[in-house]
């Protein structure tokens, strides 16, 4: 969910401007792990337990269109790391309902380690995540993730929709 | 979670009693699904939509001793279906911190359907979720299971220990 459909960097970086009057720009984090990516370290901690931060993210460009197209030839799930910050739960949920009405309570996973959710594929922004996944690991690029180099790397949108559409030739 | 760790038929008697002043006893409701089990038939169905009815179930007894037990051999997750019921995400979390404090946040899934769920064991009170796990189906007894035979079935806590104690045993 968070670097996948919500573009959650670019929700901190709106609140970090908020906050510090600063807009610290994705190149300046390339290869940072998340919370260290701004001058005031506490910041990206903070807002994370800060209640409406997660319902207030900016959808991935592309994301929704996508996932609809993905859609119809696979069963699509949102897996989302979520019980480290209990306050996000019902905030995740909503913001699904919000801007994908058309995913099913039932094909939503909030979690913690992803280490025994069992799927084909999974799209990730993080090596933890992907590292161990059971099924074929995709990464999408997110500023943190730059320098981790092993999986398949998918730059946007579109290009996990190219990827999928290569898997179902390759079948 | 619910009818393996949370007595859910208990707080479902106690509302009902509360509500009607009537205790219906489980021996009325052997082999009758959930929400059928109450002569008002929009009772279960209220309660599961009300805030407070998660948060304050009781503990199925044995349970916290019997997790812990397992603990020193297993991971164990908690694997709830929680998503179709958006306010107890909350109510589910600060509740096993209650009671299961030791099970990390790492360790706990909040989800819908559990067929992408991959574990060794899965203990549940409902066919739909054992019928297709990957792993090894355990039923856990309840008064609306009973007709259900199709699985390898405990009777209580104290069972399930013995059962994975022979397991080892096997191993």
């Amino acid at each position: 969910m968070d670097g996948v459909i919500a573009d959650t960097e670019a929700q901190f970086m709106d609140w970090y401007e908020k906050e510090h009057g600063i807009r610290v720009p994705r190149e300046e984090r390339l290869g940072v792990p998340e919370q260290d990516g701004f001058p005031d370290k506490t910041a990206v901690r903070r807002y994370v337990y800060t209640p409406g931060f997660f319902r207030t993210i900016p959808v991935m460009p592309g994301a929704i269109e996508a996932v609809k197209t993905l859609m119809e030839d696979y069963e699509v799930f949102i897996v989302s790391a979520a019980t480290e910050f209990p306050q996000c739960l019902a905030e995740k949920l909503e913001w699904l309902n919000e801007y994908f009405p058309f995913i099913s309570w039932t094909n939503i996973v909030l979690c913690g380690d992803k280490s025994i959710i069992d799927t084909d594929y999974l799209i990730d922004d993080h090596c933890k995540n992907l590292d161990f996944c059971k099924g074929k690991p995709i990464m999408f690029n997110g500023s943190h993730n730059v320098n981790q180099l092993h999986h398949t790397r998918v730059m946007n949108w579109d290009e996990v929709l190219a990827l999928f559409a290569q898997e179902e030739l390759s079948v």
